[in-house]
C-alpha cells in the first residue's frame, strides 16, 4: 500500500445489501449440488430452460400479490426516463410514478417466467412439456440470517397433462437426488388439496377453505391449540372446530390412516377424488421401486397445506429430521398456470428444490465428499528455470491423462508453494529438483496423508485415478 | 381458447427488449459448451467463482467510460425511492437524480465485480489466485442482430503474479477448449502492448499511444489506406507515418518476422522487452507441447491493439476462419486490476471466451454432437393401464443403469406418442403391448434409423450404453 498512497483515498468496495459471492471453495460445493440435481432431472426426462434476468414489469406485477409487487426489483429506463413523465407526477408519490419510469425488473421467481414462455411458445413445445430450471431470482426483502435478496430456485415442472404418474415420478425425482446427496432421515410430505377441500365441507365451512389452509398451515410451527385458536378467530363456529378436530389425530398405520380419512370424507365427492388421487400416486411409486411407500419416504399428511393457494390437487414438502432447517422442497398440482397471459386450462405439476438449504443441510451434517474441497488435484512445484522446464510437458501429460493440474507458476521457496497448494486444498503435490530431473522418478507429496514417495508419471497418474 | 374467452382479453405476453428465452434445445448446446469451458478451466487448475447479478452502484460506475455508466442498468431503490428526494432534483434532469433514486446496477462485465472480489477478500486468497466466471451480463445497447442486452460471458484470469507461464496456459487453454469443440481453422493472434509503445517511441510519435493503438485496431475492417488516412488525420506527422508503414509488412516466417521487429524496434528498450515477453511465452508454449508454435494455432500479429486500454503487456485474440463472425476470444496483460478498490499492484493475465459467438461457429459448421439433440435417450410408449404398469419398473432399470428415460404419461394412440418423440429428438422408443407383456421381449424402435427389434431389456441397456 505504501507504493501507491492515493489508493489509500479510493473507495473501500461493498457489496450491494442482501447479496453474496460464491467464492471457489463455496462454489465447488454448491456445482456439486447442482450436477446432481441436473443429472436427476434429465435422468427422468426433464430439459433445461433458461429465461432472462430482466421480464417486463406487465409480466411480473399482479403475480405475487401487493407485498410480492412491492418487493420486486424495478429496473429505470435506459436513457431519459424522465422523458414520459410530467412535472405533477413526482408529487403524486413513488408508487403511481414506478411504471412511467420503470418498464422492466427482475425475475421474482421461475414460475411466471415458465408460465410466459410456455404461452408464448404454446404451438412449438412437444407437450407434455418437462423443464427444468436453475437460476437466481430476486427479492426485496429485508435481509437476515438465511434469508438473501438474491438466491437460487431449482424448478421442474411438467405441464400440459393431467397424468398421476408425474406425481410419481416427482416423489422418485425427489428421492433419487437426496439418497446421491447422501441426505440422511427425510421425509416426503404429501397431501392433496381436494382433501383439504373436503374436510371444509364435511366440517359445514364450506367457502373458508383458505382460511382453514392458513391455520392449518401453521399446525408444525404452532401446534393444535392454537390452530384452533385461530380457527375460532377465523369465524370457525364451535361445531366446525369440534367436527375438524378428528383430522390432527388420524394414527396407525398407513392403511388404516387411509380408511380414517375415508370414513370421514365420505360424505364429500371432492375429498374422495383427492384421496382416490393420493391412492393413485401411491401405488405408482410403489410400482416403480417394487416396495413399499414408507421405503420412498413418503408419508401422508392431510394437515400439509402450503401457503400457495393456487394449488388443486398434489402438495408437496420435504423436511430433513434432526435439523432447525425447514422445508427443502416443495410443490404441487395445478391447473392454470397460464391462464393470465392468454393460455387457458394448461394444468401441471411441479417441485422446487431449495439450494440454499440444501447448501446448509449438507454442511450440518458434513455430508460434501472430500473432493469438492479443490477442483486441482495436483500442483507442480517451481524452483528454478531448468525445473519449470522439465515439469510443463509433464504437466500436459498429466492433464491429457484427465487430471486437474496446474504448476506454481513462478520459481520460490518451497514453503510458500506449500502454502498455497493447502490453501487451495489441493491434495497432491509433486516436487522436481535435481534428483528427479536426473532419475526421471518425482516427488510425489500427499498433502493430508504427509508422506512422499519417489515415483514414475505414470505411477502417479496410476494412483490418482485409483482414488 | 373456445372454453373461456375471458382469456382471450388478457395480455399478450413478450420478452424483455433485447432478451431471450434458450429453450430446451438451445440450452443444451449451450449447455455443452459451458461444460467443455468448465472442465478445461478446472483443468488447468482454475477455481469457480459467482458474483452477484446487483452491485452498488458506486462499485460500477466510473469503470467503463461516460458510455459505459449510460448503458449501465440500474435499480431502483427498494419502497419509497423518492424519499431522498427535493421537489427541485426533476427540474434537474434525469442524470443527477439518478443516483438518488437508484443505488444499485446490474453488472456490466466479470472485471470489476472480480476486482471488487479480489479487493474485498485479499487476506483469505491463494495467490496467484485463478478465477473462471461463466455468468450473464447486461449492458442498455440498442439491441440488433447478434447483440443483446443480456449475454453470457466466461472468463479466466489469474492475478497476483507477473509469471509469463500464465500467458503460456492461456494460449494451452484456448487450444484445447476449440479442440474439444471440434472448430476447424482458427487462429490465436498474440501481440504485447510494449512492442506498440516501442513502435511509437521509434516513430517518434510518443504519446499518442492510444491514438496509434486506435487506428491500428481497425486494419483488419478498414485496410492499411484508411488506417493512414485515420493517422494523418489523428496529426501523425508524414515522418512518423512513413516510419511506421514498415509494420504492416513484416513478413516471411515467424523467425525472419521476429528479426526484423527486432530491428525495427533496436532503439526502444521497451519494445524489445516486449518482444522478450512473447519469445518467452513462446518458448514456454512450445516447451508444454513438444511441438511448434505454429501446430498450437499462435499467430504473431503486431498490429493486434484491442479497445481496452489498460492491457499492459500480452494481448490476444482469437478469430475463426471462413467466417464472418468476430473474434471469439480476446484477453490480455494488466498490471493493476484493483487499485480503484484500494489494493495497488495487482498484475495478472485474463481472457474470455464469448459463449454466442462460438455457439454461432458451431451452428454455422454443424458442429454439435447429434446427441446434444435431446438429454432423453428412451421414451416407453403407454397404451394402456396394464403396460403402464408393466413399464414403470423397467423405467426405473434404464434409469439405474444411468440412462435418461421417461414413460408418455398417460395413454393415448401411437401416433401421438411419436409425434412427442420427434419433437423432443428421442432417439429411441420402447413400445409395449400384448406381445411385450407376455414374451419379455420389448419391441424396440430406433427413431433415426427407423428400425424396430424385439429385445430383453439387458440388451436395450447395452446397446444404447454402448452409442
Amino acid at each position: 500500500m505504501q507504493k501507491n498512497s492515493s489508493a489509500m483515498s479510493k473507495q473501500k468496495p461493498s457489496l450491494a445489501k442482501g447479496t453474496r459471492d460464491y467464492s471457489p471453495a463455496v462454489m465447488m460445493k454448491r456445482q456439486y449440488i447442482i450436477d446432481i440435481i441436473r443429472g436427476v432431472f434429465q435422468r427422468f426426462g426433464f430439459m433445461p430452460l433458461e429465461t432472462p434476468a430482466m421480464e417486463n414489469l406487465s409480466v411480473l406485477m399482479g403475480k405475487y400479490g401487493e407485498e410480492g409487487d412491492q418487493l420486486l426489483f424495478k429496473i429505470l429506463n435506459s436513457g431519459d426516463f424522465l422523458k414520459n413523465t410530467r412535472q405533477d407526477d413526482f408529487a403524486k408519490g413513488y408508487k403511481p410514478l414506478t411504471l412511467k419510469i420503470a418498464e422492466k425488473g427482475l425475475r421474482y421467481d421461475l414460475t411466471v417466467p415458465f408460465a410466459r414462455f410456455v404461452a408464448m411458445n404454446q404451438n412449438d413445445l412437444a407437450f407434455p412439456f418437462k423443464r427444468y430450471q436453475i437460476q437466481p431470482v430476486w427479492r426485496g426483502d429485508s435481509p437476515q440470517r438465511g434469508r438473501y435478496r438474491e438466491f437460487y430456485q431449482c424448478d421442474a415442472d411438467v405441464v400440459g397433462t393431467e397424468s398421476l404418474i408425474c406425481e410419481a415420478e416427482i416423489v422418485l425425482m425427489i428421492n433419487e437426488v437426496l439418497t446421491r446427496l447422501g441426505i440422511p432421515g427425510y421425509q416426503i410430505k404429501i397431501n392433496n388439496r381436494k382433501i383439504l377441500a373436503g374436510i371444509v365441507e364435511v366440517i359445514g365451512a364450506e367457502g373458508k377453505e383458505t382460511e382453514l389452509c392458513v391455520a392449518i398451515d401453521k399446525l408444525d410451527k404452532i401446534g393444535k391449540e392454537q390452530v384452533i385458536e385461530e380457527l375460532r378467530e377465523r369465524d370457525f363456529s364451535q361445531e366446525a372446530i369440534e367436527k375438524v378436530l378428528p383430522v390432527f389425530d388420524f394414527g396407525g398405520d398407513l392403511p388404516s390412516r387411509l380408511q380414517s380419512i375415508e370414513a370421514f370424507l365420505q360424505n364429500s365427492a371432492i375429498g374422495l377424488q383427492g384421496l382416490a388421487e393420493l391412492k393413485e400416486v401411491f401405488m405408482l411409486v410403489a410400482a416403480s421401486t417394487g416396495s413399499s411407500i414408507e421405503a420412498s419416504h413418503v408419508v401422508l399428511d392431510i394437515t400439509l397445506a402450503r401457503g400457495l393457494s393456487y394449488y388443486t390437487g398434489a402438495i408437496f414438502e420435504v423436511k430433513v429430521s434432526n435439523t432447525a432447517i425447514g422445508s427443502i422442497s416443495g410443490g404441487g398440482r395445478y391447473d392454470n398456470l397460464t391462464g393470465t397471459f392468454g393460455l387457458p386450462d394448461v394444468a401441471g405439476v411441479g417441485f422446487s428444490f431449495g439450494l440454499d438449504r440444501i447448501y446448509d443441510v449438507m454442511e450440518e451434517f458434513g455430508l460434501f465428499p472430500e473432493a469438492t474441497g479443490s477442483s486441482t488435484q495436483v500442483l507442480f512445484s517451481n524452483f528454478d528455470k531448468a525445473a519449470e522446464q522439465y515439469a510443463l510437458p509433464l504437466l500436459q501429460q498429466l492433464r491429457a491423462a484427465g487430471i486437474n493440474a496446474e504448476i506454481y507458476p513462478t520459481a520460490t521457496k518451497l514453503d510458500k508453494q506449500l502454502k498455497y497448494a493447502n490453501k487451495k486444498a489441493i491434495p497432491f503435490m509433486i516436487l522436481i529438483g535435481e534428483d528427479e530431473m536426473q532419475s526421471g522418478l518425482l516427488a510425489f507429496k500427499d498433502m493430508r496423508a504427509r508422506t512422499q514417495q519417489a515415483l514414475s508419471l505414470e505411477e502417479i497418474i496410476q494412483k490418482i485415478q485409483e482414488k
